[in-house]
């Protein structure tokens, strides 16, 4: 589990804030993979061994895992305990429900004794409220709260005007009077760059973790105008465009190539506000 | 697959709109169990077995299964192959992800050739907007969206005013220009019956999932004087207070006992309106 501190340490060690997602799809692998045992573990394992010294954090998206049933919760399982302890481990499940329930999510994702998966972060939907997201923040983990999505749908409440500000504005406003930013990050949409200002006269501390830079069209430069902190407070993720780089043989290669040139823009970005 | 007009034969024909929640948790369930191959499946069985002429649904809730890992997981799918094919299967899992995700989550629960379940119905939050929730329709199944909830922190931003009426109104507003009464339900909780008259305004047809009678203290009464349509138009769920009503041997009896009680009171709510 890293620390707040820790995770600045290793963003200043590495020279990167990136985090790669994980978002693997069985039918989108190289086809020379598909007759081993677990295929998705073992192309999640070539990736993270071809990433792992560029980026900071590593993002499973819960679906692709769950789509495949026991088999897929197995190899998400098997990708946790693959995951290199120096990163930060973020499983992107989306969940929240009321309270009782959201401590069992948490259960499921955090209890390494019973589930076989301890992950340092989970994301979590704000909708439902503070009973919702506080049994998230009682196990010690970090919690990555969804704020502004890079999703179309983003349009349709996030930014609905309320009393103060935007809907989006509310739900980091209150968040972080539950939490604070060693233990509370948002989701803000990479698409969304020219919000980033708001978004940080609310939550001028908190870690951002910044979907969207890849295949969804964001821009690293425009995140990191705006929304880049003294701590650099980012974590930007590209998932396909990095894992589905090649689908042949040479898919760790490619996939490297691709978390290189992400890592070296970001070196340059964290040189150039003197981070590092 | 019930349609809309076989779930309302099928709460004429049973004078029941009760939805059994399994919220199963293997530290509440009787200790006599614990010595089964899988004491949560032997438990549902049971609690399905003396329920299933008095209710119309089961609503097993996914974080109850996942919180045990693989061996939950396979409790879940178990538990989904048991459930009697004239009820509702209800899938409470509150996902909601950007398009290409949610249609993951969708397959997971959905898809019976690859993950051996396919529920009728799914719990989606609506947070993320039309990408996020329209995927789930196109399954063919039932989506039911987060509205109202029954939880403390549904204050925080359910109830924001925006320019027409409330957040909440705004979700069941839009969700209906995406999907009907044919596909679409919404999650309203029973704490909230005050609130009927005005979601009603904007559903007048949907069927709402009512959770919160029981042990989270809502009234029946109030849930259908403000709440039932024509067609009935609600399920009610109940979960703690039916599965729980014993932790002896007697649990299955029990549970009946509680579920008996909850039909009688639909009964005569069902016929004070000349439904039956």
């Amino acid at each position: 589990m890293l620390s707040r501190q820790q995770l600045i340490d290793k963003i200043k060690q590495k020279k990167s804030f990136l985090c790669v997602g994980l978002d693997t799809d069985i039918t989108k692998i190289p086809e020379f993979l598909l007759d081993k045992t677990d295929p998705v573990l073992e192309f999640n394992k070539q990736i993270i061994d071809a990433t792992r010294d560029l980026c900071v954090a590593y993002k499973p998206n819960s679906a692709f895992y769950e789509c495949r049933g026991v088999a897929g919760w197995q190899s998400l399982i098997d990708t946790w305990k693959y995951l290199p302890k120096d990163t930060l481990s973020i499983i992107d499940a989306k969940r929240g429900d009321i309270g009782n329930t959201s401590d069992q999510y948490a259960r499921a994702f955090f209890d390494e004794a019973v589930t076989g998966m301890s992950f340092d972060a989970i994301t979590v939907a704000p909708y439902m409220g503070n009973d919702s997201v506080k049994p998230f923040l009682g196990h010690g983990k970090w919690v990555i709260l969804l704020a502004l999505t890079s999703s179309v749908g983003s349009r349709d409440f996030q930014y609905l005007e309320v009393a103060e500000g935007t809907l989006y504005e509310q739900v980091i406003q209150k968040a972080n009077t539950w939490g604070n930013a060693n233990n509370l990050m948002f989701v803000v949409g990479a698409t969304k760059s020219e919000e980033f200002t708001a978004i940080r006269k609310h939550a001028p501390d908190n870690f951002l973790l910044v979907p969207g830079v890849g295949a969804q069209g964001g821009s690293l430069a425009d995140v990191c105008k705006y929304g880049m902190t003294k701590d650099c407070g980012l974590l930007v993720n590209a998932s396909r465009s990095i894992i589905y780089a090649s689908n042949r043989k040479d898919f760790a290669d490619a996939a490297r190539a691709e978390a290189q040139t992400l890592q070296s823009e970001m070196r340059a970005e964290l040189e150039k506000v003197g981070i590092i």
